[in-house]
């Protein structure tokens, strides 16, 4: 059987904000059967995850290229690789039968070959949402159970800020810090995000970092006995106060710095050195990728605070393959609130 | 008995590099004799240290003041403890008898009282020279066994980047690497000193940064397998270069930032954030002082290496309470060659 297998792909390599029109659909003619003696899996993709860090691979240069053998540098016209969910279409690896709903590394397309079942899990529940596994109880999820537990080993009653408050991955932060009974704190760029963290997600208090015009003084305020962890999702000027805030031993998480991902080479805001010292503070990047061992107790964790809602879901989720260059686009206007997902199929 | 005690102070708050002329003699009289039912020592200083940080306390506005309760803001015209090697001259309290040699924070002086003998230990051993306990034997070598061993955790083969690595921490670093079998290269501001580094304390290669004009390329060149190990005495260009030449899952140690000791506060080069991401960069604050749990350890292991000539010791020593405002100010302009010392005293 032969399809036509649509994609996005690179129109050409981004500089600055990225545009819906830097990317464009495509279409090759696909067999949805695999030869006798591969293991590869074709999957017909049903959700796939939107995610800023892919804007670092679409840049002439990509700072990923060098460090890690994944989320490596694209080429205009290229298949973009990214988190999803989906439904074996033809298989013959003997991990994956036709039918079987799956996670992990799919594409922003129809249908995705996935070479030797690589980087593929099958999902044996259904007792949540299959969306959530794209967001909650997939990598968004792993990375703010690994960044919060295993990088800033939280202490209960610690007092945590959580910048991208509102986002795929900054929500759970919040919630899990929250569940471990830290005094949290996030940022967001709209009321309607603000509101959403104090009034539905049990932060202890947000605020819309865009009314601020001193970062240093805000935290200040929000915290007056001071920052023991601070997530980072944004880097620059709030990492800088962040720091400037900041109790000694203090721990960073920079799970992602997405003031920065747009910038170009000139100097930007940054920690005072210091007061690094002085506070033996930890500034530690991480890759939730690094923490696979850690995903058998982090989705037992997490699925049982969903069966109790002490969990909520928060999903942002477009309609259509079609959609994908605007919810992408839309990820660095702040458009998205919780996780960006766009569903490719109803089926 | 009553004394004169010379000792150096603030002129003035500092701006900048600091000048002979920031820092004066005064004197008081002190009686040698400590109260009944005071637990307070009264010691002779003989070597006291000379370190770069005491220029974060001379400042107007000094950094470690919210952070730490030593090392605080020093006003004009205040005695300045500093760590130091003396005797006991007088004493009420158990744990030190008159003619003790101890260690410990004493001060710029001729004379200080050690209230409660508070941070003072006592020297049992005569086995090396005296000076080796304000240095390698002291808080520098505690430094660098710490900061190395503690917050860089080396394995063997790694490889390992040390600035200011003539200093009186750096030195050391380099040393101990060398003997856990690291790959080690240090940099340092003269030829004099990188020839010291190369020749007699077995780096496997140094340079002199000031001859450098791209410390990115300069790097690049020197650890074509990259970084795994940045024992981090000088910050900003230097930081930045690191970070940009490191290994997936490097470490930073930061030790000090003498490069921004005397920087206002404009902004400066630092690390780009995305790569310490991809790479899982680890950049961590350290201050010796949390590590005493270590200082039997250090102490066992480093006099062992010095018994055996395994470690080469690098003392620069001047004489008498009037060139400590010279050598404080030479440390700015790198005149010293490993650990700056004064001898106040030859009794």
């Amino acid at each position: 059987m032969e399809v036509e297998n649509k994609y996005v792909t690179l129109k050409k390599h981004i500089e600055g904000a990225p545009l819906e029109s830097d990317l464009e659909m495509r279409s090759t003619v696909l067999v949805l059967t695999v030869g006798e003696g591969s293991d590869d899996v074709i999957v017909k993709n049903m959700y796939v995850s939107i995610d800023p860090y892919q804007i670092n691979r679409m840049k002439k240069y990509s700072p990923s290229q060098t460090a890690v053998n994944f989320s490596t540098r694209l080429d205009v016209g290229q298949a973009i690789d990214a988190y999803g969910i989906g439904m074996v279409v033809a298989s013959n690896n003997s991990a994956f039968q036709k039918d079987d709903m799956v996670a992990g590394l799919l594409g922003w397309a129809e249908y995705s070959i996935i070479k030797g079942g690589n980087m593929l899990w099958k999902i044996d529940s259904k007792e949540f949402p299959l969306s959530y596994h794209g967001g909650i109880l997939g990598f968004s999820g792993l990375t703010a159970y690994a960044g919060f537990f295993n990088v800033c080993k939280p202490k209960k009653g610690e007092k945590v800020f959580v910048s991208a408050a509102s986002g795929s991955v900054g929500n759970v932060v919040g919630q899990y810090a929250k569940l471990l009974g830290c005094y949290v704190i996030g940022c967001a760029g709209t009321k309607e995000k603000v509101d959403l963290l104090k009034d539905k997600l049990g932060f202890d208090d947000a605020f819309n970092y865009k009314e601020e015009s001193d970062l240093k003084s805000t935290l200040k305020r929000y915290f007056p006995e001071g920052i023991d962890i601070y997530f980072d999702n944004v880097g620059a000027e709030m990492q800088e106060a962040a720091v400037a805030n900041m109790n000694a031993f203090g721990r960073v998480a920079v799970c992602g710095v997405i003031s920065e991902y747009l910038s170009t080479n000139e100097k930007r805001a940054a920690p005072d050195m210091l007061l690094v010292v002085y506070k033996r503070i930890t500034i530690q990047g991480f890759l939730a990728g690094d923490y696979m061992d850690e995903f058998a107790n982090f989705i037992s964790t997490t699925s049982d605070h969903l069966r109790h809602n002490r969990i909520h879901v928060v999903e942002d989720i477009s309609q259509g393959l079609e959609s994908i260059p605007s919810a992408f686009a839309g990820l660095f206007r702040g458009d998205n609130v919780g996780k960006k997902l766009v569903q490719i199929t109803q089926d």
